[in-house]
């Protein structure tokens, strides 16, 4: 039950984001540079960045939202799967194993990136803007889970909630999820 | 020194913000929006919470810069002061304590703000909105600590950098820190 009153048929972060409006602007604005604009990271790639961190940090309704959205971008399941359960064991470039660990140390403080850790993803190809990125992205997700927990927000539990989010976010994040344009009127 | 390429004469967030300037635009539009636009809750109130983020995610940079901010806008400096030290004893209403303590919740986890917080802050009158906003601004500031920390910018020791810094925040976030307006034009 949130702790602030949100349409009841908006779960997680789209109920927030019909809630101020002028904030979701920005936010969506960002997102949708981060993730969907012109970029050396597919946006398969960039999904598996939001994934790991909101699985890290617990949060449901990002880490199921973002795994169908990477699952349906990359054509498979296993690698969301196997980044979750053992990163140095997925079946991902060296490149971005190294930036999904920048990423899980971003998750827990942005003091817990190393020199290391950077070194590393730089000897197997990452530059600069790609090391940001990750960075950004990482960051942005730790405002997003909790933004969407802080205010304890629903999490559907059908499955097919998420798929259908998937396919609306895959396209754009500037987009409302489907069944939900009448809202853009308000 | 930074991981990555950034002004020298650029210090902490200011730099990143010039780095990558499309990304930089929808970050100083929400901050601006939350911070500067029209809310019930006074500019130096909500500056109180960036400090409290700040401190506890131990980012320097943010920290001083927005404790030189709150100060200025208060017209005192104890107040950031004791929120760092002991929030319970703190020169503060108790909604603003109780909003506080919701920012410090969330500091931690989405998950680690309790119904009871909440509640705490309703009966000691904070509306729903300045809950949204509290939980709001303080997962931005995770977001900021993290950019600033997990690319290893440099904080400036000089008190005079911050005082500059916190009297253009202290206008808006949209203005580039004092002496760097000729970057615009880049």
């Amino acid at each position: 039950m949130p702790y602030i009153p949100l349409e009841e048929h908006l779960p997680g972060i789209t109920g927030l984001l019909e809630y101020r409006k002028d904030t979701a602007e920005p936010i969506r604005a960002l997102t949708q540079t981060l993730l969907r604009g012109p970029s050396t990271l597919s946006p398969g790639e960039r999904e598996l960045i939001a994934t790991i961190v909101s699985h890290r940090n617990e949060c449901r309704f990002c880490s199921t939202a973002h795994t169908a959205a990477a699952d349906l971008l990359l054509g498979e399941c296993e690698t969301t799967e196997q980044i979750k359960k053992d990163l140095s064991s997925a079946p991902v470039s060296a490149k971005m194993k190294a930036l999904l660990t920048i990423a899980a140390h971003v998750q827990k403080s942005g003091k817990a990136v190393t020199t290391e850790s950077v070194e590393k993803a730089k000897a197997a190809g990452a530059t600069d803007l790609e090391i940001h990125d990750t960075v950004l992205i990482a960051a942005l997700f730790c405002l997003y889970n909790r933004y969407v927990d802080g205010l304890s927000t629903v999490a559907p539990t059908d499955p097919n909630f998420y798929k259908g989010l998937a396919e609306r976010i895959a396209v754009g994040y500037n987009r409302l999820p489907q069944g939900y344009d009448h809202l853009k009127k308000h």
